[in-house]
Protein backbone atom coordinates (compact mmCIF):
# COMPACT_ATOMS: atom_id res chain seq x y z
CA UNK A 1 0.00 0.00 0.00
CA UNK A 2 1.18 3.16 -0.90
CA UNK A 3 1.51 6.71 1.04
CA UNK A 4 -1.18 9.53 1.59
CA UNK A 5 0.77 12.64 0.48
CA UNK A 6 -0.68 16.29 1.27
CA UNK A 7 -0.37 19.06 -1.63
CA UNK A 8 -0.79 22.36 -0.39
CA UNK A 9 -2.60 24.31 -3.44
CA UNK A 10 -2.23 28.40 -3.71
CA UNK A 11 -2.78 30.66 -5.86
CA UNK A 12 0.80 31.93 -6.72
CA UNK A 13 2.81 35.56 -6.76
CA UNK A 14 5.38 37.39 -8.95
CA UNK A 15 6.94 38.35 -5.46
CA UNK A 16 9.41 35.45 -3.99
CA UNK A 17 8.44 36.34 -0.36
CA UNK A 18 5.05 35.96 -0.78
CA UNK A 19 5.65 31.91 -0.62
CA UNK A 20 7.16 32.23 2.75
CA UNK A 21 4.09 31.57 4.64
CA UNK A 22 3.33 28.82 2.30
CA UNK A 23 6.78 27.52 3.15
CA UNK A 24 6.45 27.51 6.92
CA UNK A 25 2.76 25.71 6.81
CA UNK A 26 4.61 22.79 4.47
CA UNK A 27 7.28 22.31 7.37
CA UNK A 28 5.08 22.76 10.50
CA UNK A 29 2.40 20.19 7.92
CA UNK A 30 5.61 17.77 8.06
CA UNK A 31 6.23 18.03 11.71
CA UNK A 32 2.94 17.36 12.83
CA UNK A 33 2.62 14.65 10.74
CA UNK A 34 5.72 13.61 12.44
CA UNK A 35 8.84 11.36 12.03
CA UNK A 36 6.72 8.41 10.99
CA UNK A 37 4.99 10.30 7.74
CA UNK A 38 2.48 8.39 6.04
CA UNK A 39 3.49 10.64 2.93
CA UNK A 40 4.73 13.56 1.65
CA UNK A 41 3.78 16.84 1.93
CA UNK A 42 4.14 19.40 -1.30
CA UNK A 43 3.40 22.71 -2.25
CA UNK A 44 1.71 23.67 -5.86
CA UNK A 45 0.75 26.63 -7.61
CA UNK A 46 -2.02 27.84 -9.80
CA UNK A 47 0.17 30.33 -11.21
CA UNK A 48 3.36 32.09 -11.54
CA UNK A 49 5.14 29.99 -9.45
CA UNK A 50 6.24 26.40 -9.49
CA UNK A 51 5.55 23.60 -9.31
CA UNK A 52 2.10 23.72 -10.85
CA UNK A 53 -0.53 21.05 -9.52
CA UNK A 54 -0.10 18.50 -12.16
CA UNK A 55 3.80 17.99 -11.43
CA UNK A 56 3.48 18.22 -7.92
CA UNK A 57 0.96 15.31 -7.72
CA UNK A 58 3.17 13.62 -10.63
CA UNK A 59 5.83 13.91 -8.25
CA UNK A 60 3.24 12.22 -5.18
CA UNK A 61 2.94 9.28 -7.34
CA UNK A 62 6.46 8.73 -8.58
CA UNK A 63 7.74 8.85 -4.82
CA UNK A 64 4.91 5.94 -3.82
CA UNK A 65 1.35 7.81 -3.04
CA UNK A 66 -1.40 5.87 -3.97
CA UNK A 67 -4.07 8.46 -2.22
CA UNK A 68 -2.69 12.38 -2.69
CA UNK A 69 -5.40 15.04 -0.80
CA UNK A 70 -5.53 18.21 -2.14
CA UNK A 71 -5.67 21.29 0.22
CA UNK A 72 -6.56 24.69 -1.12
CA UNK A 73 -5.01 27.32 0.70
CA UNK A 74 -7.17 30.22 -0.05
CA UNK A 75 -9.72 31.99 2.13
CA UNK A 76 -12.78 31.77 0.34
CA UNK A 77 -14.16 29.25 -2.34
CA UNK A 78 -14.01 31.66 -5.74
CA UNK A 79 -13.28 31.17 -9.27
CA UNK A 80 -10.19 29.51 -8.89
CA UNK A 81 -11.14 26.84 -6.54
CA UNK A 82 -14.80 26.29 -8.07
CA UNK A 83 -13.97 26.55 -11.61
CA UNK A 84 -10.11 26.29 -12.49
CA UNK A 85 -9.24 23.46 -9.73
CA UNK A 86 -11.51 21.57 -10.63
CA UNK A 87 -10.14 21.26 -14.31
CA UNK A 88 -6.89 20.70 -13.23
CA UNK A 89 -7.86 17.48 -10.90
CA UNK A 90 -9.74 15.95 -13.91
CA UNK A 91 -5.97 16.31 -15.57
CA UNK A 92 -4.49 14.89 -12.57
CA UNK A 93 -6.93 12.24 -12.18
CA UNK A 94 -6.85 11.14 -15.95
CA UNK A 95 -2.79 11.01 -15.73
CA UNK A 96 -2.75 8.76 -12.95
CA UNK A 97 -6.30 6.57 -13.00
CA UNK A 98 -5.00 4.28 -10.37
CA UNK A 99 -4.81 7.02 -7.25
CA UNK A 100 -7.13 8.24 -5.72
CA UNK A 101 -6.50 12.53 -5.68
CA UNK A 102 -9.31 14.36 -3.31
CA UNK A 103 -9.82 17.81 -2.64
CA UNK A 104 -10.91 19.75 0.26
CA UNK A 105 -12.67 23.01 0.97
CA UNK A 106 -10.50 26.51 0.72
CA UNK A 107 -9.05 26.26 4.14
CA UNK A 108 -10.64 29.67 4.98
CA UNK A 109 -13.63 28.51 5.25
CA UNK A 110 -12.70 26.24 8.23
CA UNK A 111 -13.67 27.69 11.60
CA UNK A 112 -10.49 27.24 13.14
CA UNK A 113 -9.03 29.17 10.92
CA UNK A 114 -11.42 32.10 11.20
CA UNK A 115 -10.88 32.04 14.76
CA UNK A 116 -7.35 32.17 14.64
CA UNK A 117 -7.25 34.81 11.90
CA UNK A 118 -9.87 37.18 14.00
CA UNK A 119 -7.73 36.49 17.41
CA UNK A 120 -4.97 38.41 15.60
CA UNK A 121 -6.83 40.58 14.26
CA UNK A 122 -8.44 41.33 17.66
CA UNK A 123 -4.44 41.98 19.09
CA UNK A 124 -3.41 44.37 16.41
CA UNK A 125 -6.02 47.03 17.55
CA UNK A 126 -5.09 46.94 21.32
CA UNK B 1 -11.72 60.68 22.14
CA UNK B 2 -12.88 58.28 19.17
CA UNK B 3 -13.03 54.76 18.74
CA UNK B 4 -10.12 52.44 17.29
CA UNK B 5 -11.50 50.75 14.50
CA UNK B 6 -10.18 48.13 12.37
CA UNK B 7 -10.29 47.32 8.54
CA UNK B 8 -10.14 43.89 7.18
CA UNK B 9 -8.26 44.70 3.99
CA UNK B 10 -8.19 41.47 1.22
CA UNK B 11 -7.94 40.94 -2.10
CA UNK B 12 -11.19 40.98 -4.04
CA UNK B 13 -12.74 38.59 -6.73
CA UNK B 14 -15.14 38.52 -9.07
CA UNK B 15 -16.89 35.76 -7.95
CA UNK B 16 -19.53 37.17 -4.51
CA UNK B 17 -19.22 33.71 -2.28
CA UNK B 18 -15.12 34.58 -2.39
CA UNK B 19 -15.82 36.98 0.27
CA UNK B 20 -18.00 34.82 2.80
CA UNK B 21 -14.98 33.74 5.28
CA UNK B 22 -14.34 37.32 5.01
CA UNK B 23 -17.62 38.02 5.92
CA UNK B 24 -18.12 35.24 9.16
CA UNK B 25 -14.50 36.81 10.01
CA UNK B 26 -15.66 40.34 10.41
CA UNK B 27 -18.89 38.99 12.06
CA UNK B 28 -16.63 36.96 14.82
CA UNK B 29 -14.15 39.55 15.58
CA UNK B 30 -17.23 42.25 15.91
CA UNK B 31 -18.39 39.20 18.82
CA UNK B 32 -14.48 39.12 19.75
CA UNK B 33 -14.74 42.84 20.74
CA UNK B 34 -18.35 42.91 22.16
CA UNK B 35 -21.19 44.80 22.74
CA UNK B 36 -18.97 47.45 24.35
CA UNK B 37 -16.89 47.72 21.06
CA UNK B 38 -14.60 50.33 21.02
CA UNK B 39 -14.92 50.86 17.62
CA UNK B 40 -16.19 49.54 14.19
CA UNK B 41 -15.24 46.98 11.96
CA UNK B 42 -15.06 46.89 8.25
CA UNK B 43 -14.30 45.13 5.25
CA UNK B 44 -12.49 46.35 2.30
CA UNK B 45 -10.61 45.11 -0.64
CA UNK B 46 -8.01 45.88 -3.09
CA UNK B 47 -9.63 45.36 -6.24
CA UNK B 48 -12.83 43.46 -8.03
CA UNK B 49 -15.07 44.15 -4.67
CA UNK B 50 -15.95 47.20 -2.88
CA UNK B 51 -15.87 48.95 -0.74
CA UNK B 52 -12.00 50.27 -1.01
CA UNK B 53 -9.80 50.79 1.15
CA UNK B 54 -10.19 55.02 1.20
CA UNK B 55 -13.89 54.62 1.34
CA UNK B 56 -13.81 52.06 4.12
CA UNK B 57 -11.31 53.96 6.24
CA UNK B 58 -13.37 57.30 5.30
CA UNK B 59 -16.66 55.66 6.26
CA UNK B 60 -14.89 54.79 9.85
CA UNK B 61 -13.69 58.61 9.98
CA UNK B 62 -17.27 59.78 9.82
CA UNK B 63 -18.81 57.54 11.95
CA UNK B 64 -16.00 58.78 14.86
CA UNK B 65 -12.55 56.71 14.82
CA UNK B 66 -9.54 58.54 15.37
CA UNK B 67 -7.69 55.47 15.40
CA UNK B 68 -7.92 52.87 12.49
CA UNK B 69 -5.76 49.85 12.05
CA UNK B 70 -5.84 48.12 8.82
CA UNK B 71 -5.18 44.19 8.76
CA UNK B 72 -4.18 42.69 5.57
CA UNK B 73 -6.46 39.39 5.33
CA UNK B 74 -3.08 37.88 2.85
CA UNK B 75 -1.20 34.73 2.98
CA UNK B 76 1.65 36.40 2.39
CA UNK B 77 4.07 39.68 1.67
CA UNK B 78 3.78 39.91 -1.99
CA UNK B 79 3.46 42.84 -4.20
CA UNK B 80 0.15 43.74 -3.41
CA UNK B 81 0.99 44.31 0.34
CA UNK B 82 4.81 45.67 -0.12
CA UNK B 83 3.66 48.00 -2.82
CA UNK B 84 -0.17 48.44 -3.68
CA UNK B 85 -0.74 48.96 -0.09
CA UNK B 86 1.37 51.43 0.96
CA UNK B 87 0.49 54.07 -1.72
CA UNK B 88 -3.33 53.42 -0.53
CA UNK B 89 -2.44 54.16 3.02
CA UNK B 90 -0.27 57.64 2.03
CA UNK B 91 -4.03 58.36 0.02
CA UNK B 92 -5.87 57.38 3.16
CA UNK B 93 -3.34 59.39 5.52
CA UNK B 94 -3.70 62.56 3.25
CA UNK B 95 -7.12 62.49 3.30
CA UNK B 96 -7.34 62.32 7.13
CA UNK B 97 -4.83 64.09 8.57
CA UNK B 98 -5.89 64.37 12.11
CA UNK B 99 -6.63 60.39 12.11
CA UNK B 100 -4.26 57.65 13.45
CA UNK B 101 -3.78 54.86 10.59
CA UNK B 102 -1.97 51.98 11.25
CA UNK B 103 -1.15 48.67 9.49
CA UNK B 104 -0.55 45.35 10.73
CA UNK B 105 1.66 42.76 8.58
CA UNK B 106 -0.46 39.92 6.70
CA UNK B 107 -2.44 37.55 8.81
CA UNK B 108 -0.47 34.50 7.23
CA UNK B 109 2.51 35.52 9.05
CA UNK B 110 0.80 35.05 12.16
CA UNK B 111 2.34 31.86 13.96
CA UNK B 112 -1.82 31.25 15.37
CA UNK B 113 -2.68 31.51 11.88
CA UNK B 114 -0.66 28.86 10.50
CA UNK B 115 -0.78 26.12 13.00
CA UNK B 116 -4.82 26.53 12.75
CA UNK B 117 -4.61 25.91 8.93
CA UNK B 118 -1.47 23.26 9.33
CA UNK B 119 -4.53 21.58 11.92
CA UNK B 120 -6.76 21.80 9.36
CA UNK B 121 -4.46 20.11 6.47
CA UNK B 122 -4.01 17.31 8.86
CA UNK B 123 -7.38 16.74 9.46
CA UNK B 124 -7.66 16.21 5.31
CA UNK B 125 -5.47 13.57 5.35
CA UNK B 126 -6.30 10.67 7.96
Amino acid sequence: MGSHGIVLFAHGARDARWAEPFQRLSARLRELRGESASGPVSLAFLELMTPDLPAAVAQQVADGASVVTVVPVFFGQGGHIRRDLPLILDQCRAAHPSVEIRCSTAVGEDADVIEAIAGYCLRQAF
